[in-house]
């Protein structure tokens, strides 16, 4: 293996040179990189590249794999050690960017994949786990940035994929021909998929009598048949006018697409799972519950830029030193550090799986997440109360630097002596993009329901957190009666 | 007397007609009625014309004073029912516009205005108080939209006006000139102003020596020297799209402004406070207190609107009768109807002033605001929760409407067969709007904001509920130690 | 009619004349007024006795009907005003005791049946509602104490009266003799029934063919058969300890008792529904809405006690000027004044029944049970955060009082100069008693469960607040998609 | 060195020979291990012992230093799996026994005076740190309970040691005397005080010129002038009474005394810090922290308990599988896990001291105990919710077995048929115990002010997460205006 650590140019370039469908507001997207509204997304991923290479960040961002050093987004986990070190390393990014690393659903496909393909081929006799290997290794060779495809669009909640008025609402194989096989369907939320090389698709939970819809399998983004319906974001469009002030963050930020596959064609080699629908329950548990465990570095990263720019905006309106402002830092902390103590207690106590890889602890993984259902949204709302209501009316980049109005602005806009007016604004629209524009569709939004809906983690920690043994004990103390 | 109500095109005339300075995005807005941006808010403003005189409405919005038919939202509270029957149409209105109704802080300056020239007359000899009544009078007679301008811009928030840096930074009176004033200074977050014919504009709390800052006054919208600086709402350009599926609530909406006043001339029979500093800080208490109050009317309005639209959302995604969605939508039931229930007790414990007016229970009125501060939020949270990622992962109106791709995003963004995928869409959109666009300024941002800081309710209510009767309680039981 | 006020010692004579049948710890209790455990509450109940005759709060406690002067406790309502009056003197009350007014459980009977028997006579031509009306104008008259006993035991809560294992697990007509009924049953949870002269038996919600459970009667506290079983309180018997200082407080307290039918016999004169199963339902929907909006006053006294004593006890540790202190008392008067602006609302939404009574609103009475099944946990949580530890690690008043020990307890309790440690240590026990003694069976658990448990009243409002209307004003709002 | 682990026995028998100054309620109690009071809580110190030698036990209990087993309580950190374990057998003894691993608070002591002596040693050229390890390697060797005794009672909390009106309200050296000190003062809150051999005294914060105040030192438990006032605990007179149903957890709990030091002589060589004021902030900031840490385990496992009791309780009202009892038992499951989370991640976080020894991450200690202030509560109040009204409201063990009564208890208490109506009311009386009785001194009160009030967590919180680095990235990521 000749393993090499792709530069941002690299990567970006490589994206450039293919050849996606994507829409936007109903036309054609040129280019994933360099349109307005997409540069900040893929600027994102590149970050992840360039901090595999950077001094400072090469050590947390790359690991050997081998002889050769790969990127910590492609690896499958091998030790406690690697678990713990991703909850660091998410946390870690998420402050670089304010949005996070976004080849992370990749990392978690794989991982998640290479547990099931193991159990499968032992218990089926099936050879997926082989396949799964090299396609690892070709990944971590190119440094190849992948998304991880499983949530279908449903149509009907209360329906299973066999008894939607449409069997396509639910990815699934129509065919197979030449040595392969057809996907028809869509998959959605897909956050950086635009900015992939490989889509790893994966199946939801399919009943014994739904095997068409039991499908893993690699696809290549450029690949014939898939759409991108790239989603709107609130305040997107700030983006397009190129004024950065009124952006709010202006280099960095994510995209989702609904992506849709219109009868594409995968070779055998690349297919995972094709038909095991007795695999799929358990591969919904595992990439959910490492995507979950991942937020308590991630979104605690994108939580520490909040509260980094509250306590500025605190400093720009001249009360960083009061008491109220105080406890409300401090209680933004508290949120923040429980649920990265979450993340990290999951990777702790994590196990080795009989495939010889490590996953975190999956009843921990869920507390993770459920607590990130709901503490961002507090931090938010605390961020909110310590800048002010100017948080949320304020006037544009374009009136700040009119001739006229300007010097209005300036003379109204300004707090303390110690920062610009410029600056107040600067603070105030970072702020409103990570709560109100379109960095609150992956703080808030994302927290909610990426990886999964809270009511998902409730019931897996009924599953997982049995309460027998805590009966039992209650039953050993209490008196006879 | 001869009263009128105002249609409400002939409201919306009558802003066409008036020459107002206004900016947006570094240019001027030419009409603040037909841009695209501005019109909704100028139609919810229009609403509370329309809502006056529409038989369904009109015994709510509309009341006798003498004997002609009055907007209720320019009258003197005259009893206890005046206050109450506030609260429902507050919330009548917040729900059939999902905005609220605009002409509210004029409604509270004149009230608070009442009180306060009222006393300072019978206490300093002054003459404020028949001044105001005529005010009042004309604005009946006239069926005026009046603002109330309190919040300066206030700079270092650690200092008090006289010692700002640049002591424009509270509004003051520079200087006097023919029979009047000239002001100088900026008002901060004035919501609806520029759809307004009369503001109303108030100190904020001045000390003994800062008697330049302490002036009340009304000003027309078309006065020399005003010009407004109209901020930028989240996904505000996607008014200016024209793509009202997008927008998510075409119809309605609010705006702010920051209103500079550069060296504006002001009459003196339109001064009804000038220099007398000490009654300033009983001013905002009113002023603040009575906007309060309201809130356990209006935001509780909008809350329906989100309310209702997590349970179209539930029923679009087939999950209506899910008992987890039920839970969810009772818990926002409860905060809501608790919101409306404080605003409620708040008139119903009402007080009738030396002036002859009613003004609502200030404690009571405190406390509906500081719930206010925290419910909206939660309620936001759980409608997000119910109606899932797509809220905000949605592909654009052109999309839907792409020969193309509107098939395929008809196909994939199908829920239950009883909806469509376009109202679907549509329901998402305005729950967005709500929660994370330009609704979440005031849904949110104005519920935490508006009326004062969380901070500035809780010392109100320190001083509002003195301890003391509680511990004579506790000191009568307790045992003598 | 010659309506008259007892004293409280009347009244405590007279219920020490009655010959009841009352175990507490496996003994007969010779006397419910005099045995040292019950006193407390007897005099609790003899309180609302003393306060309707009491100069200061005559005019709350009594009020006129026909000629003469009634206790609030024994009146129909007949105005908005005496739903609202009722908020105010249960809060009273409650502040004024520490623990309520123990005679509302009838209270709520009274008017539930009000309701009921007019509309079952009107519709099945019964004669119930003039029967009522006697008992009513009698307990008037004699101001007699009345209990209401609706909560069966219940057994297996899964299921209902007729599948339990023992039909007697709801209380039921086991046969009728001699123009009566005759009951055999238990009603479990009885607050103070030891201590009322008669008896207001409720039934719970029936099936149609459940008539023998749908028994409302009223029954005499020494009516042969009926059996008290007292149940024990935390810290019970401290008060047979006469040290006044542990019990924390010693004049008010509260009781509950199993109250056992055993075979009572019920002449048909005070029978108030027999059989009629279709009106189960609503009666048990009225009666628990009525003592849940009471809530709204009887649990906000006793929070302002506990609200009190959490300022002294700062005030005895010296800090009571800390701004952490400040916040935390601010936050308690701030959940508390919200649950009595819910009780205050339900009342002023109450509306007149066919009956000519008037009953609050029964949406609103369940928010305010709710908003009760949460706040006083966190007062109470709230006000140990401020005792600080000492208020459950204290020595006992025996130590206090020791000649050796004494001196020492003195010296090591004391805290700021301005507080012995001894009324230090008072102060403590009072809170003790309140979140962790006896009374917080009513401070906390009652506040849970008396009325019904929480999802009692979840259940009610989502049949008291159809979400239709919300989704209306969110359709007429959507864009069409 | 010769270390032997002791049998339960062997350590009642050595407490029982201890001749110990002991006041309960007044009189001198004449054993703590044979009073029916100070059973339980000498027995749950016994359960320490028992589990280092028990079969399925001694693996996590104890540990092997030098040559020899010893008992987990009484080691020296030595790697970051030490801290894990820690918290793994805090949670295991607490779930165990329903109270906790009593011995704990002498292991926070040893490890925080390893620290601190060694430190003050190479500063200031003291000997304190070979003492130290002397204690340690004697404890070890005769496998001693140790205690650990900071918390002074403070008098005026506005007040430092210097400035109290009573220089005794903080302890303090009276005089140096003989080779040793002489101490007057008093610890407060000292749990299971009585049931250790020896004492470690621990000062709190001194400022530079209140070195009379900066004492550590061993003190053995008869020492001559120490004073033992045994505090009241919420229904402590069930264990006096023998009612083992009524007591609720008939087997274990925990007890605190007032521990006076009435001129205690400390010989030098059990001297850990005299008069080094400079070191004191750093102690209390690292015994504090150790001590917070631990309750990730502790509380948890008793939380554990009141989870499994709840769920039986659940099942023996006949509706364990109602969506609303599964969604509370998830919520409790959720907040107590998170609470583990955050112990663990604690421990995971430690790092290596100058001294060799291993100590928690004190932030993450910190932000644990913040979540044990509240979190515990909640479970605490779900619990009641879920177990219902009769939790509170019980018939008393002598009614149970009353042979008139029994019959009618047992009649009328019956539930769900699979659990007896006698078992039942064991689990309401364990519950109410865990929640409102003796156990909540633990588990919640002592949740709320064990290893010092939130306050205190708040501030070291302020000082262990310096905002300037999320500060920094804010920075870097906003525009620049």
């Amino acid at each position: 293996m000749r393993a090499m650590l792709r530069t941002a140019e690299n990567y970006l370039d490589s994206i450039r040179a293919r050849s996606l469908r994507v829409f936007y507001r109903g036309e054609r997207m040129e280019s994933v990189v360099d349109h307005p509204v997409a540069w900040p997304a893929a600027n994102c991923v590149a970050e992840v590249y360039r901090a595999a290479l950077a001094p400072e960040t090469a050590a947390m961002m790359s690991t050997t794999v081998g002889h050769e050093r790969v990127n910590v987004s492609n690896i499958l986990w091998r030790s406690r050690e690697d678990l713990i070190a991703r909850v660091k390393w998410e946390r870690m990014i998420g402050r670089m960017t304010g949005r996070g690393a976004l080849r992370s659903p990749g990392l978690d496909a794989i991982n998640a994949l290479a547990v099931i393909t193991d159990r499968c081929d032992r218990e089926r006799g099936t050879a997926y786990h082989p396949r799964l290997l090299a396609f690892v290794d070709r990944i971590q060779r190119d440094d190849l940035a992948v998304s991880g495809a499983m949530t279908d669009v449903r149509g009907d909640r209360s329906k299973r994929p066999a008894t939607q008025a449409d069997p396509d609402l639910f990815l699934r194989v129509v065919r197979r021909e030449n040595g392969g096989v057809v996907l028809r369907g869509a998959k959605a939320h897909q956050t950086s998929a635009v900015h992939c090389h490989e889509h790893l698709v994966l199946p939801m939970t399919c009943a014994a009598d739904e095997g068409a819809w039991a499908i893993a399998c690699a696809v290549p983004s450029d690949a014939p048949g898939v759409t991108h319906i790239y989603a709107r974001q609130p305040s997107d469009s700030r983006r397009a006018e190129r004024s950065p002030l009124d952006a709010g963050l202006p280099d960095f930020g994510g995209c989702e697409s609904l992506m849709v596959f219109d009868d594409v064609f995968v070779p055998d080699e690349r297919v995972f799972l094709c038909g095991e629908a007795e695999y799929t329950q358990e591969l919904v548990r595992l990439f959910g519950s490492f995507h979950r465990f991942c937020y308590g570095g991630c979104k605690v990263g994108i939580a520490d830029v909040v509260i980094g720019a509250a306590s500025l905006a605190a400093r720009a309106n001249g009360v960083r030193d009061r008491s109220a402002v105080e406890s409300k830092l401090t209680e933004m902390v508290q949120l923040n550090e429980t649920m990265y103590a979450c993340g990290l207690a999951a990777a702790l106590e994590g196990t080795e799986t009989e495939a010889g890889t490590w996953i975190p602890d999956i009843a921990l993984a869920n507390v993770t997440k459920l607590n990130v259902t709901r503490f961002p949204f507090e931090i938010a709302r605390l961020a909110a109360d310590i800048a002010g209501g100017a948080m949320l009316t304020l006037p544009s980049q374009a009136d700040l630097e009119h001739p006229e109005l300007g010097p209005l602005v300036k003379k109204y806009m300004a707090g303390s002596p110690e920062v610009s007016a410029g600056d107040r604004m600067a603070l105030f629209r970072l702020l409103e993009f990570l709560t109100h524009g379109a960095g609150a569709v992956y703080f808030l939004h994302e927290s909610l329901h990426g990886a999964g809906a809270p009511e998902a983690m409730k019931i897996l920690l009924r599953r997982e957190v049995p309460l027998a043994p805590f009966e039992d004990a209650a039953r050993r103390l209490m008196a006879s009666g």
